[in-house]
């Protein structure tokens, strides 16, 4: 018997009661039961997404939600903005392209989080840009990028709409959709929200339902106006993955009896213990500035094949993480403690990584990161 | 208590074996096990579609796959051939039009299939036609189009691609995608496959793959040339719905257990079943030629309000029915018989509605469709 863990940046664990609220029977998509259910669910995501806004729900993973708050807010020709500092960055880039948008890029090196100035300087540049994309978290290098400070900038731009892909950030750190004028959020079911992969949640302030009505582009699954006015009146557009709601309001539910301050503050004390055991166990973070807490992506030592590294976790411990993406492959591999985790996921993250390094061949003391880690936890504990 | 019942035309029933498999712990979809798992659904679903063509899967709704098969297909400006005989066959036509197609319609009246003439005529004069889709069940009338004429139809000119809506046809009756030529086929998880709504299937032939290299249309999430190149390597271009995967494994499993002529034979006994069980409590079909065995469409009395059926089923007897859509509504109700049902879903759907309609004040001899029903399900079982 090997026990299994899952601490992969998405999907992420899922709880026993949630899969078994899952496993209710189905309920039909009309009828009075679910218009409650999905009520309820609302709310939560507004209270989630510290928004007054709709956060509409869509059945699709987090990837669909991106294309929806493209396609829904820029025509062929329009100009967009995009960070690029990673693999997801990329793909704004490409969803903008296939949309028809003229894309500007900001390349960030991977590891590094943008510098807002930058977007200010492109946009006092080009003022006819329509909307900004952005990661909160860019899941391919572990860092967070400041949409508080990118808000601030985008804010300023009338006709501008600050676009954030929360999808690995939303529920471990604090996002202010409102209070910081984050115009859409994407996220994903995966990944904070501990649910199976299968639903992506996007809201939409004022400003940008205006960019909307203007916009030319071929919506139709992912409408997302005709998907409010079913939504406002707790229905959906199209057939929801009724299940997967159902395990939504469980989720929301045991969040909101959490508190969003502890749950940020359990994200955020997991997060500073694994950093402070890789580094303790003599080993690199892979960001050089502002790491997300979402996961941490450690570089592999000299010699040492990052892929390996992924590999054994697996083989001989159980432990599903992730390796590094496009050029990173096998220089990194990276560790999500976001979800469904606690302290002792984070304290056998560390002690797997040390044993794997050993049998590897790299020279490493057993139990320093772990004991570094124990130590954090312990004193905030 | 009031015990619970869906007998709506999708979500249909689950049962506690499929909900329970997919309440197992999520895997990670890169790992191995999940293209083992992916390898194994990917066959078992060209063994249910009779096909030796790609099965896509998609993480969305039905209308998901609806939309990839517009998208991929058509370009702005492109001429496509839309037989509307309901609900679904409109939706056909609005998403043709989101994607800048140039639609023409054959209007068919609710509750008729379409005659094949029709549309050999309509290709005969505008051989430009790129594709031509239909429903093989329309789910809003209860009617079965012959997509088998109509595939020696389109078969015969080059360059026109038939796209079949199976959403509640595929695993209720006969769709034999490679013997009759179907180009395209879309279905869905939650109606024959028995699982929660969330996944979206669509075949494709190598007719339509041709088109498709043509066609200029935006399509990113629903990339369906995107999707072939990961899914034939066991991966999906997006994060996939993993637990719904490891559900339609289950089901296929049970599907194949049985057979796929003992599947359709099971389906066709009940739905003559209850269609002779409704006509012999003295009320009518509302198809009045080609009735699917998926569902029974079924007019309300004289006098009655079919709405006030439908809601009286689920508030007094707890079955989730369906009413009329559109100008449908108020006169007809909507009973499935698909997926994960059996004798006594019929005969206790029957009994439902004669004591429903006595309540409600019309004339009806109760036990009179049950009889005709257990004559016909006892005589064949």
């Amino acid at each position: 018997m090997l026990k299994r863990y899952l601490l992969a940046p998405g999907p992420t664990p899922v709880s026993p009661e949630v899969l078994l609220a899952m496993a209710k029977p189905v309920i039909h998509h009309r009828a009075p039961e679910f218009a409650e259910l999905f009520g309820e669910v609302r709310e939560g995501l507004k209270w989630l997404f510290q928004t007054k806004n709709d956060v509409l729900i869509l059945a699709s993973s987090g990837t669909g939600g991106m294309e929806g708050a493209v396609a829904n807010f820029l025509s062929p020709g329009d100009r967009a903005l995009v960070v690029n500092g990673g693999k997801f960055g990329e793909r704004w880039g490409k969803i903008c392209k296939t949309f028809g948008a003229h894309v500007t890029e900001i390349k960030v090196e991977w590891g590094h989080a943008v510098d807002p100035q930058a977007v200010a300087d492109v946009l006092k540049k080009d003022p006819a840009i329509k909307a900004v994309y952005v990661q909160a978290s860019e899941t391919s290098t572990g860092v967070a990028h400041d949409t508080k400070a990118l808000a601030e900038v985008v804010r300023t731009c009338e006709g501008t709409i600050l676009v954030v892909d929360a999808i690995t950030a939303l529920g471990v750190f604090d996002i202010q959709t409102d209070a910081w004028g984050l115009d859409v959020v994407v996220t994903g079911s995966q990944k904070a929200l501990m649910l199976p992969p299968g639903l992506a949640f996007v809201s939409v302030s004022e400003k940008a339902w205006q960019v909307a009505e203007k916009a030319r582009n071929g919506a139709f699954y992912f409408d997302l106006k005709k998907e409010r006015a079913s939504q406002v009146k707790n229905q959906t557009a199209y057939t929801p993955a009724v299940s997967m709601i159902i395990g939504l309001q469980e989720v929301l539910r045991t969040l909101k009896a959490e508190g969003l301050d502890a749950v940020f503050a359990r994200q955020e004390r997991l997060a500073h213990a694994m950093r402070e055991g890789v580094k303790a166990a003599g080993l690199s973070l892979f960001p050089k500035m502002s790491p997300s807490n979402a996961l941490t992506a450690i570089s592999a030592p000299d010699g040492v094949d990052g892929q390996a590294i992924y590999k054994n976790l697996r083989v001989q411990y159980g432990i599903t993480a992730a390796g590094g993406q496009d050029h990173l492959k096998g220089q990194i591999f990276r560790i999500a403690h976001m979800g469904y985790v606690d302290t002792f996921d984070v304290i056998m993250s560390l002690a797997a990584v040390e044993m794997v390094l050993k049998s590897l061949g790299h020279s490493i003391k057993l139990g320093s990161g772990v004991a570094k880690a124990q130590e954090l936890l312990l004193a905030k504990s």
